[in-house]
């Protein structure tokens, strides 16, 4: 037997809330997802975590998540067992069976879609993901950042249809073929992506991060449960840094492209009166301005939660009124290489704008 | 060796000229193809065709054609090798091997499509095709209509892209997802549809119309030659009527729904004189009205031609001032069932009109 061990009903209520936490504004809400795996595991499914560490070089893993119309998200909520499906068409297309499966993203709704797919498939799901976070498009995966062949994969629906990208030229084409399968599927399709071997996983995913979600997620919930501050605990879970507290007194969303893009504007309370703080948006929280100086960017972190709660608030759900502390959390180094910026830095989302580390600047 | 002939540079020019008189306005213009197809018969390469009745009950058969984006025409020229390569993605995915390649559509530059793939793929070409005549979409094969399983396809591309659709829900999601995939891939992708096995292209095919479409462009050519009048032995070679013989006085041209609609009018001459003739255009033309009075619907072919040449005329490049020779020929009796007329009758366009045979209508 795998050296594994067994996600519970608590855990689930931990993850959805770190996830939300990593999903930075983006991501989907995991509620839903949270309510299907919790109905699974009463049924007598398991869902079992492959330590990082204990993949084998022939583990063959393959990465799953949601995948929908960029502006409903990445990360819509599937309607059972689309991913398991996805993944299936794939192991025929290639004639090789997994052994493991990996989230693509860790961030929102996509750190549980992987869970339900390993559940019905009875495989353990990897301590890592492809983003480390939530990131709207496909190439955004650090598989394919450092080299994972992006070919074959599949997506199915759940009227039945599968459709396998048997070859794309590369990470781009596969984004671009995918979503388009996708948005024609009613924009919410389980995605499998190429299978991985054990090696090559270890050498491309953002590791431990389901973990790092269920320790946020624990966090959270530990500080509620002991009327403690939650925000200053997911703080040093995280090695974050608070960057404002204050009350959003602006909201701007539009559709551009296809993206969810906007602005929140804060005014400060607290340590920040006097202060203001504006977030640039698509899909997630990308750029943080404080009093015009730029405070954080993408690839970190920047993450709002309730200022009582610490409960997540995702960018579409930030209303004129709300309460809030802005986060940043640093990205993963996996994300911060030159070769990673060139992909999800400020200029991949067309900010004139040099990443700077968020360590670097506090 | 199989019963099968081999088509000749001669071949090559009739054939394009029945295909673009089959083609009613769509399909595309067949001469691209037709220069490429001739190259590869100087390079060694041999189109051969299979007759109908030689077909055998446990051919492996596959159906390819050009895809695009419905504007741009399902019958969009293709660079090379695309459906060859759609024809050999499908073999992979399917672990058997095509005995014969037979055409989508015999109208247009479909028609040539399936003799280029099986150059490459030394595979003969059956003699019939799923449409008998041009039409806008891949439901509207015979083969679908007749039963044959819309699954598993495939697409590729120029670049090199490879999409399987490898179940779908029925053929109007073969369709959907073909015809976005076709899109992202640039408007012009080869596809290869479900293998079918020998019995079951004879039970759901369009026969001999690749005989049918060289015979036309034969006696156009040979009536040139003599100067005898093409159109008349065009409409002695299909069995057809002349419609109307007059001047193109009005065109009008809209895009809805990714359709080419419009409009043609069209006033007598010599016979006709007095009287006008408006055809109703999606892609194709559709319905012709003389003088108010519905004399020809789809599924029956209506061609639009040279007065003087009998050159076929595209709906795309009719023009002010041409005169022409509208001619209805009447369509397979596949294409005439109640079953097929729920697909390709006038109301499957929209056109609140029963479908009349042109035979019985003159």
């Amino acid at each position: 037997m795998r050296r594994t061990w067994k996600l519970n009903d608590a855990d689930l209520d931990a993850l959805t809330i770190g996830a939300a936490i990593l999903g930075t504004g983006g991501g989907g809400n995991p509620y839903l997802g949270k309510l299907r795996a919790r109905a699974l595991l009463r049924q007598g499914y398991a869902v079992r975590i492959l330590p990082f560490d204990a993949l084998e070089d022939d583990d063959v893993v393959v990465s799953v998540g949601g995948i929908g119309a960029p502006v409903v998200g990445i990360e819509k909520i599937e309607k059972g067992d689309e991913c398991y499906l996805a993944m299936r068409a794939l192991e025929a297309y290639t004639r090789c069976r997994a052994t493991a499966l990996i989230p693509a993203e860790v961030g929102g709704s996509n750190s549980i879609e992987p869970l339900i797919a390993a559940a019905y498939a009875n495989l353990p799901v990897v301590d890592a993901d492809g983003m480390g976070r939530a990131f709207p498009e496909v190439q955004m995966c650090t598989y394919f950042i450092y080299g994972a062949r992006p070919y074959p994969a599949a997506l199915a629906d759940e009227k039945g249809n599968t459709v396998i990208l048997g070859k794309v030229q590369d990470m781009y084409w596969l984004e671009k073929l995918a979503r388009t399968v996708a948005v024609d599927m009613g924009a919410a399709a389980g995605f499998a992506l190429p299978p991985m071997r054990g090696e090559e996983v270890r050498r491309t995913a953002v590791p431990h991060t389901l973990t790092q979600a269920l320790g946020l997620g624990r966090a959270v919930l530990e500080a509620r449960a002991r009327r403690k501050n939650p925000i200053e605990r997911v703080l040093e879970v995280a090695k974050g840094v608070l960057l404002f507290a204050g009350k959003v007194v602006n909201v701007q969303h539009r559709i551009e492209k296809g993206f969810a893009r906007g602005q929140v504007r804060i005014e400060g309370v607290e340590g920040f009166k006097g202060s203001s703080l504006v977030l640039e948006i698509q899909n997630e929280n990308l750029i943080a301005r404080r009093d015009g100086e730029v405070v954080a960017t993408v690839p970190d972190l920047i993450t709002v939660l309730d200022l009582e709660t610490a409960e997540p608030i995702t960018t579409e759900t930030v209303r004129y009124g709300f309460r809030v502390a802005v986060l940043g959390l640093p990205a993963h180094l996996r994300l911060k290489t030159p070769r990673a910026l060139e992909v999800v830095g400020p200029r991949a989302f067309g900010y004139d704008l040099d990443y700077r580390p968020l360590e670097g600047r506090v």
